[in-house]
């Protein structure tokens, strides 16, 4: 009998988290979304997360649930934890992933450098936290914002109006920064935790677009205070599988934490080729609390480029063709402008060329369908 | 759309084609002969390969049919050709694969080096290559043997009695050699091809148990031969996909072709980490006649150790725990004695320490269920 892992969601992480099953001879089930979702080989229930009796049904079938995205409530995992099944991450880590008001509080118990915030209820709070900061902020949705949506910046109260009809607003210092930086660490229930290199991650309209490990030109301080903050977060909240902590350098060199995330994510597909283990392999293996794999970069340089709009055959083609050495992932989507459709990975010793290589690679075959 | 390539045979070769065919954007189809096969993720259908009516409506509905194993009847390939349907490699190239006197003889063709050899009608015949040989040679039934069943090492031609009844046996020179080696190659229907580094296999009883990649101390001389046979073949008899060709190195420092595989080979696991493009993913580009992919050894050694008996979580988490950086691959079969149930890979700059990290991880779980 093989561990059985099932995981919430049907998207590219869930897709991806089946290579990495099938080497190890763990048997992975998921609760796609629809028919045809991008981990549709995998996809052994279709249906909504968001009710109760579906995810019973599916959850109460396996060893262990996990998730390719955040968005499953919190008292639904307590009710499977009371239950006795194993929910990966639990509900009490998770909800700092759900609510950025919730991370923001807890973060600031832990001593972990943030922007300043606040909880703004009122236009006279978002006006006052305003003033405070020079008259322009960062506004974010606590909940359910992705890849730039739920995010804005802010010159006036007037500007979130609408949010605040749905309720509290999360307000952050727009922070002066150099550049964004992903600290992905992984952890086993029991503890055992091992931290990936720290890379660069460069968004392009709130949307991640390319990954760079490890950071370049990251000094031996800001690579050990990186890992710091990162350890500090997983062991205070009890996180398992991989967390991701999204994170500012400022541009006097500073580190301040932006994000969390707590599942594969997409700074890490730079792993999949560029370190020993994965992070799809380490996620499953940490959820599933078996020995956590070495992390070693294969090369001096790994760089990810996300393919956006599609990744058809004819796409991969071209980016095949364009240079031996491009690893691809398609994620087996339907073509829709801006989606995330794929990605690839070139390494090797001199960053110049490899960026160079996997952009252009990218580009080859744009439009391609 | 995205093509469809379909695979006759559900064992582990075809289990570890699926990775690649995610990552590539391939829809990848199983015809597996029994429930619970290694690529149970994906089969789409149960049955038996060698029922005509059953691997037809298979085949019709894919874009590529490609191979788990070498024994699809060819005149089923020919007419499954006749009807438009792309079968690679083809039932010209892959005869020479089933039928080991018939490789024999095209490769003599070829100047291909080879033992010396006959095919035995009669005892007579037996004794006469027994006698010319010094009293010793190798016989082999020319179809169905493999892992050493249908070879034996004879002196007598009443060692054979039983498989002359059944038709001609194939004899050989018992080769003194030095090492076994293998030479992956593929090639794409218009004639692109990509050697893999020369590797050196290590059998035991007649199954391969390890394997070392690049092939230690091969000089220049040694692997440009190895090469140039493998493109002498690949190009001669038109395979399409992984050509393996198993050789001998003499004692005297001479390559002689042992056996030919026509698909991913046991002795090419070494690259799914040890190279920038392992053989499922070049095996299913080259099948698709997409671009090859770079065969570069991503270190400086290689080394894969077959896991026998059983692959179960419990020996995999041994061999994860004896070292994080250990890659282990699980075939999803249930144990049996003997059985090749999986494999794992080590790699590094040292190859005594690598080869010592492998051979003890998978020492590390025997008989742990």
């Amino acid at each position: 009998m093989s561990l059985v892992i099932g995981v919430v969601g049907g998207g590219q992480l869930a897709r991806m988290m089946i290579p990495a099953a099938e080497a190890l001879g763990i048997e992975l089930r998921v609760l796609a979304e629809a028919e045809g979702s991008s981990a549709r080989l995998a996809a052994t229930q279709v249906g909504d997360y968001r009710d109760w009796d579906t995810l019973h049904e599916f959850a109460k079938e396996v060893d262990v649930v996990t998730f390719d995205h955040e968005h499953v409530p919190t008292d639904f995992l307590h009710k499977l934890e009371a239950e006795g099944i194993a929910v990966r991450p639990g509900p009490d880590a998770l909800v700092f992933a759900q609510d950025k008001s919730l991370m923001r509080q807890r973060l600031s118990e832990l001593d972990v450098p943030l922007p300043r915030w606040a909880v703004a209820e009122t236009a006279a709070d978002v006006d006052a936290f305003l003033s405070a900061e020079g008259g322009e902020a960062i506004a974010k949705t606590p909940r359910g914002g992705y890849d730039g949506k739920g995010v804005a910046v802010i010159s006036s109260s007037s500007d979130v109006t609408e949010w605040l009809a749905e309720g509290p607003v999360l307000l952050e210092e727009k922070v002066d920064f150099r550049r964004e930086l992903a600290q992905l660490i992984a952890r086993r229930p029991g503890g055992g935790t091992r931290e990936f290199p720290l890379v660069q991650t460069i968004q392009e309209g709130g949307v991640c677009a390319e990954v760079v490990a490890p950071a370049p030109g990251a000094n031996e301080g800001l690579v050990a205070e990186a890992a710091r903050i990162a350890h500090t977060i997983a062991d205070a909240i009890g996180a398992t599988g991989i967390l991701a902590v999204e994170m500012f350098e400022t541009t006097d060199g500073r580190l301040v934490v932006n994000e969390l995330a707590m599942r594969p994510h997409n700074s890490g597909h730079v792993f999949t080729e560029g370190a020993v283990t994965g992070q799809f392999e380490q996620h499953l293996r940490a959820v599933a609390d078996w020995p956590l794999g070495d992390v070693s970069l294969r090369n001096e340089w790994a760089v990810m480029v996300n393919l956006f709009g599609d990744a058809g055959n004819e796409r991969i083609y071209a980016a095949l063709e364009h240079d031996p050495e491009v690893k691809v992932h398609a994620y087996g989507k339907e073509p829709r402008p801006g989606r995330k459709a794929g990605h690839l990975v070139v390494t090797g010793s001199d960053l110049e060329h490899v960026h160079q290589v996997a952009r252009a690679a990218a580009r080859a075959g744009e439009g391609a369908e």
